[in-house]
């Protein structure tokens, strides 16, 4: 029997310019599993933290339906067992069923002695944000496993780098206690958009991209802007316009909504201005008696790693 | 009497995945203009090309409105005379207008000891391009003033950048000598598109910067596709897709239309695979019987410049 303890960092999605095309990880939170293998045929999932509802059904978790691709696609059977020990609030859209799905697929590729790359690794995790989501994205699982910022520029074929981060790029994030329907969100979008928002967009996109390898800060703070996805779905998170105003007072460089909510990030120049921002977006969040959880990170945060 | 030569090269716009927000200078060719200030009042436009048919009036030629908003602005009064030598064949798609109204705004501000950025030049070159093409856009005066490869984020402010380019990155352009007008061109373009494809776009967009700033020539090459422009207008351009093809055999790393066309680049690792692909690519429409130019150069060319 062998047995290992994965970390998998949360994550944010879109980064206001890169609708299902830009993620980033996070330092913390992220999930902890505990993976192991044993004789036999089948995946067990537990859930080890209270009061938390999971669905444990392999066929309907993330982690397990990941898991389960990787093991047909080895054409190897084994008893699989996933201890959840879940620190991302499952609908915080911070990447909760994304950091299962990549700690798992993680964690069974180092059992299995590494037959895959980690880009294999992100297609197998996709699959769990099929069922997660409705659709096929990787601007969460890639950067919770390879950690840092990630451009997918494809997910069919799957073409994803990792793009360089200036030295002093933070993120604020804050998760007001709210539920957002992940696949609500993206009900939410149109199917068609304008080709003039579409050119104000891509022009973000790329120039969020050169800021970052030229560690222009003026560059990104103009690029940190959502022409698309933003303006709908900041109707599902209350006093979005009121928090946003309050990072951007704090000196955030940008401020939008993480991958489809209820999180909101900040991305900006210096820890302590990142500090300055999360404390300013909470305050917002909790004097409207929104209740919330915040943290500060840096974007260079690692992907998923083995505990001891 | 004040008298200056002034070179501004021809520019590639769009670059498959950056409809209105990429564009580079060519080598060659360039417009060459003769800029004379003496005292009195009003601008005279000369053209001294044999057989070209050029509009000189000032308020329906491009340096001269550019030039224009450039002495309203200075609220100074001068006489200018432009002689255009113009080697950028007008409708080639390879920025003809924008070039003449680089090197127009380029020779006024030396004239007048330079009390304008380059930023402010595009700025004013930009005016001429509106009467030329019926919008605003800067991606063919930005890098026809500036050189090299260029993200205009947006127009409204301007926001233009250099983006770094690859040592070895080499260009292939065929002017076909066939009629497309701009703003026809430009009519052709729905006003809504799929976000499906605006997602493509812009995930190729942010790749072709990531590759450019990394020298990753292969995420150059799995982003030079263009599903939002080029499906449309490749229709206006005899032979499109066989020159494509033969562009892609010689080795080209991308291949699309040159602005609104009828001119299409390719996009090289080296230059003697832009040879080739230059070649293949004239080949193809000689063959069917379109009479064409043919260029190559590298994707690092300087902006405008002073002529002894």
């Amino acid at each position: 029997m062998d047995s290992i303890k994965i970390f998998a960092p949360a994550t944010v999605a879109n980064v206001a310019c890169g609708f299902d095309i830009f993620g980033f990880a996070l330092e913390e939170p992220g999930d902890v599993l505990r993976i192991t293998r044993s004789e036999g045929d089948g995946i067990v999932i537990s859930n080890r933290v209270e009061g938390l509802q999971l669905p444990l059904d392999p066929e309907s978790n993330t982690a397990g339906i990941a898991v389960a691709k990787m093991l047909q696609s080895m054409n190897t059977k084994a008893a699989i067992s996933i201890d959840l020990i879940k620190k991302i609030n499952p609908g915080s859209g911070i990447g909760s069923s994304a950091a299962s799905a990549a700690a798992a697929v993680f964690g069974v590729n180092e059992l299995f002695g590494r037959p895959y790359t980690t880009i294999q690794l992100v297609e197998f995790a996709m699959y769990g944000e099929i069922a997660a989501s409705g659709s096929p994205h990787a601007d969460n699982v890639a950067p919770s496993l390879i950690g840092g910022f990630v451009l997918v520029r494809g997910c069919d074929p799957l073409d994803v780098y990792s793009i360089s981060v200036p030295d002093n790029l933070y993120c604020a994030v804050v998760h007001p206690q709210v539920t957002v329907n992940t696949a609500e969100a993206r009900a939410m979008l149109k199917k068609e958009i304008l080709l003039r928002d579409a050119v104000t967009q891509w022009g973000n996109a790329a120039g969020l991209v050169a800021g970052m390898y030229s560690a222009n800060y003026e560059l990104i703070a103009n690029s940190l802007h959502d022409v698309v996805a933003e303006p709908a779905r900041a109707t599902l998170i209350p006093e979005f316009h009121k928090v946003k105003e309050a990072a951007m007072q704090a000196g955030a460089l940008g401020c939008s909504i993480s991958g489809s909510g209820p999180s909101m990030f900040a991305l900006c120049k210096g820890m302590s201005t990142a500090r300055k921002a999360s404390e300013a977006m909470s305050n917002t969040f909790t004097k409207n008696n929104i209740a919330n959880h915040a943290y500060t990170s840096s974007v260079n945060a690692g992907g998923a790693r083995i505990l001891n």
